[in-house]
């Protein structure tokens, strides 16, 4: 793909987000993508290649916002990201002139997504490229439920320290204490939030948010994933504390009250 | 090597094919050369180090062929690639006016290819490098052997998806009916040929010529290496139906007929 | 961290040294970039973000020498290679006006250090991050003790190969036979020095002073970490013999005499 790529832009800068999502994990990569595609600069051609439908009937897309182009199959893996942007247009890859042939059946990052990218990094319109889409695919909302004041997220990524990353983001407490709330994962985790990582001692837990403004479970210089079995979808829940009166929370830690 | 290679051509863009050679695997190295040194920019150096004997009595190349260079050690990890090239001319790794000094025993990734590169890349004529060189170092060749309708090939490279790429290339099939072809891998392994992996539902094993030409065993959504524990250099039978006369081949499927 | 460096220095040349460090491994971190910082071009800013400590009440510091820029944790991690250069000058990173905002708690790198090297590679004098701060935070240092004829170090890295790296460098040899010494692992390895690793049969144990100049202790064509179950820490003996008399080395040879 960085072979094609430059070939047909040779003056393109080519960054590596991550090589760590697992074979066919649309939902990992949609939360990568997600986390930090802002941090690029204006203009960036965002490219995504986890496509277990490759060759199939799924289609293959462009979408241009008001800062950056995203390119890939239109199966969801965009969707996360895109549900932050204010989407100008989105438009099907048809368009074979801008692809490599001939084009194989199993790898379209190769023969249709980085030629694409490339002619769009040197400023090809996106209107060339094949018709206007109106609704891409979309995967499930990445939002928590809230009852009362119990917030009820899930893990929806691990990272390579074994951080397990959640769907609460900082923004859902706003108004609420959260020095005294609690994260509960089943009965095997219970801990407090905190700013940083060290703020408990080495190997203990913590839930802090993290630099992608989402709650995470980590293990103070340790492995939370490992050390507590935590796996991507299971059921986390943030219960807060009334504001100006913590006891109500702390009540709820008595086993058996759950 | 990519400090190396910068000091002396700044402008240089460094692009790395692949981390996942396992250490000392000439054939996975050439095999990955092989299939996609063809979609780089011409002109492009391809740099190779897969050196198990570096430091010993082995020689050390370059090659120019009528679009690219290649350097690296003279153990067969070019002779794939370069078996589908056109070449120029072979030289010898010998002029120390082009190394990095003190040389080590160890790494002459370092100390010879890169800096050899990186002068290649800013424009050094091949002939500055050493003495000509006329025969270089073969692996195998990368073709399997054909009796009537049954080609006979191997395993040769395992991705990170698990698929198993084999030596058979889509040319091999020409004259024969591809929709009636079955592959079989030991009594562990049945398969038919399709165009893309998801021709298949998911978890079963489909055969597709990839995107590198070559017949892969794959499984939908899965990891066919795993699945039926396959290994490189295992043997692959694909059997050709006649073409207008598919029955043959599918008589072979009763059991007890293999 | 790219993103936010080209965006603040679209023209920096990204290098990734290693991504195989250990989560949290200092002294892994510390090594690595000691053992390869000299081969960047002059002016290359080296930036490190193994940082346990992140949000914590460590410093973060840029540091100038006479040919490059350091940028990190003040926790030890850049002082293997700063011992080896000469300082003209440590700051603290304070000034937030080259931060990125909100800063986390979690990723310093991404907020703090990819923004000041960024700022760093496009000129910015280092005095203008901080004030000056006298002395970092020393990892204890790398070198060996020595009494009489045996130099005693220890195992300070293994690399992906297997590969144990020791803090013994040729240097410490001077005026020893090396042809006669020999090195010892407790009781499970000994071994004779050579120039490289092809100088024993293959599968057999060899120490050889490696690229980085250190003594390593390697398995030709094999992993010595796993054939030896080595580790990080353990103790390396390396008996020298007499110059010009090679028999009393010989003689520790013996059963019994260790």
């Amino acid at each position: 793909m960085k072979g094609v790529i430059t070939r047909i832009n040779p003056r393109a800068t080519l960054i590596d987000i991550t090589h760590g999502i697992q074979p066919q994990n649309i939902q990992a990569a949609a939360f990568a993508l997600a986390m930090c595609y802002r941090f690029f600069p204006k203009r960036t051609v965002h490219l995504v290649v986890v496509d277990p439908g490759v060759g199939g009937n799924r289609n293959a897309i462009a979408v241009q916002t008001d800062d950056y182009f995203f390119v890939g199959p239109d199966n969801g893996v965009l969707s996360w990201a895109l549900a932050r942007e204010h989407i100008r247009a989105t438009h099907l890859l048809q368009n074979e002139a801008y692809f490599l042939h001939p084009i194989s059946g199993t790898f379209h990052g190769r023969d249709i997504f980085a030629p694409v990218a490339a002619h769009l990094s040197r400023g090809l319109h996106i209107s060339k490229l094949g018709p206007k889409l109106e609704k891409i695919v979309q995967l499930p909302p990445l939002t928590p439920s809230r009852l009362k004041r119990t917030i009820t997220g899930r893990i929806v990524y691990i990272d390579r320290f074994g951080n397990a990353i959640t769907n609460i983001a900082e923004t859902d407490l706003v108004g609420a204490d959260s020095a005294t709330a609690e994260v509960h994962i089943g009965r095997k985790l219970k801990c407090g939030l905190a700013h940083c990582y060290s703020a408990v001692a080495r190997g203990n837990p913590v839930a802090v948010f993290g630099s992608t403004g989402m709650l995470e479970i980590a293990v103070n210089c340790g492995n939370a994933a490992q050390q507590f079995g935590l796996q991507v979808g299971e059921k986390v829940l943030l219960r807060l504390g009334r504001v100006g009166n913590p006891q109500p929370a702390r009540t709820q830690r008595q086993p058996g009250n759950r």
